[in-house]
């Protein structure tokens, strides 16, 4: 049985084996990739982790990964399916006699609860789980998107907003997030243009009169993008009037794709609470409403997705870990 | 007038300035040293900041510098004496009457609500503050520890245990600290020595029963250390039973100090709220009790202080520095 089984080798995950390891603990860090670094590896330059300024997304994920693999941590290549908590041996018999899947839990677990964590490759016991499942950038689905993704599309203002300093931008999108890049972008783009499907903003009215006030961003309003055009980078988006029908195109330098974040939590529905988006409820501790189970990185509600953040929790998840072994 | 001052040069505050520059943000950091680097400029080797594996304290602290010299962030060598709250238009005629030192305040600072932070190299004006300036660990004020430091003398056995693989250690003190250092260094060490002065641990209980139950954490009642001692690292410590008198030496190979941290918050009080012990009360957020003052790295009161956790702060804060300026 691991002391630690971590789901996820993002950021999060690695700087959890990191100090898991350092710990002394017997963790195991789950990928479901043959590569690790998680959202970062699809990052074209990454200038905001301390110490390494402008590294490609891809080196900062291999840097991450070769470090775990330095200290000797231990990895598996494995898609989890479910997380199952052991029930205490009283729990256990009761199960037993009401016929309920219990039967189905190794008697290893039955000694000391803890975690089943069932994946493709087996099921693998844990004393604790570290979810550091991550999220992903809800997509518009529209031609050149994919292609141009780190040529000139970006799905996180803060992250590469200042590589278009005195550049026009465009931001797709009209909650919250839209509109902070809007703001964001701003400070340093000669133009910005907010690009929304509806005819207002469902950002925060305060947000709304910061970018309204702003002499060099405006809104189109109703209106969606078609398609992104450019080869090798952005060179312009394809625009609909979704009242009028009229078509425009729109010459851009970059374009902010600001439509949601989905985050990768479907394995851990009923196991810990959850937002009604599916973020882990967790306070910087990463401690979720399940004893036992925590969760860090992008998977946890929280203001700032970021490769600091996400490391900051790998560390601060692990503290945690060790407060809830120490304890047992 | 700046959006924002930076107060201090460590992890957190370079982390700080690098966000606020790549947002776009008019920022200034002082810093009081002429090393910027922090705490982590005196530790020997850093191997939990990932994706900088085993890399030297010094060189991690220049490489941050470094990187925020690149990206053009503003740095200041000053030490702040004060940090004062610009009073509102009203407040400053009623203040006038009553004839308070308010006339001290610059006529800038008056028209927009923000701080003056007053240095030694003079005034300088913000519309808001980050108060990063950490913490330093108690000394023991032996003999051989400061020459021993780095040397087999640590501060932190989140950040060195590791180190201590296989090996003799000597934890000094007697709260949770101590005690959490001596139960995570016994999962490495051969022999984990708890030297305290007392006859019981401080400890909270749950980590006393855990302590106590290790075969390989010996604890030396009623002990302290008079000197560390050896030569390019460390031999032995000489210990004395204050309740005998006998002195003895004790064969260690690292000497781990929890006698307590330091907060650095003098140029807070007043301004914000402090816990007893001078930390800054602030959550992950980092907004302090003061609207436009904020708080980042081990200044604030956290459970974790480790350079992968002030980078966060340094960003987290940053982030609330901008929700902050939107909003007004």
């Amino acid at each position: 049985m691991y002391d630690l089984v971590i789901i996820g080798s993002g950021p999060a995950g690695l700087s959890a084996s990191i100090y898991a390891k350092r710990a002394g603990l017997n963790a195991l860090t789950l990928e479901q990739n043959p590569m690790s670094g998680g959202q970062v590896l699809n990052t074209y330059e990454v200038d905001n982790y301390p110490g390494l300024p402008g590294i490609n997304g891809f080196d900062l994920g291999m840097k991450f990964r070769e470090h775990a693999d330095k200290l000797g941590c231990e990895f598996m290549e494995a898609a989890v399916q479910e997380i199952r908590q052991a029930l205490a041996a009283e729990q256990r018999l009761e199960a037993e006699k009401s016929e309920m899947k219990a039967a189905s839990f190794s008697d290893d677990i039955e000694r000391d609860l803890g975690f089943a964590v069932v994946t493709d490759q087996g099921e693998i016991k844990a004393r604790t789980v570290l979810a550091a499942t991550g999220a992903t950038h809800a997509k518009l689905g529209i031609p050149g998107e994919e292609e141009l993704t780190g040529m000139g599309v970006s799905y996180c203002a803060t992250c590469d907003g200042a590589f278009f300093r005195g550049k026009v931008t465009a931001v797709v999108g009209g909650g919250d997030v839209a509109v902070e890049d809007a703001i964001f972008l701003a400070r340093a783009c000669e133009k910005v243009y907010l690009i929304h499907r509806r005819d207002e903003l469902r950002a925060a009215a305060v947000l709304q009169k910061e970018v309204m006030s702003l002499p060099n961003v405006e809104i189109l309003w109703d209106t969606v993008a078609k398609k992104i055009e450019g080869t090798d980078k952005v060179q312009a988006l394809v625009l609909e009037n979704v009242k009028t029908g009229e078509s425009r195109l729109l010459t851009v330098d970059g374009v902010f794709v600001a439509v949601g974040i989905i985050p990768s939590g479907d394995i851990l529905k009923g196991l810990v609470d959850q937002d009604e988006r599916g973020y882990v409820l967790a306070g910087e501790d990463c401690m979720t409403s399940m004893s036992g189970v925590f969760a860090a990185g992008d998977i946890r509600k929280k203001k700032l997705r970021q490769v600091v953040t996400a490391v900051a929790d790998g560390a601060n998840a692990v503290t945690s870990v060790l407060e809830y072994l120490n304890s047992k």
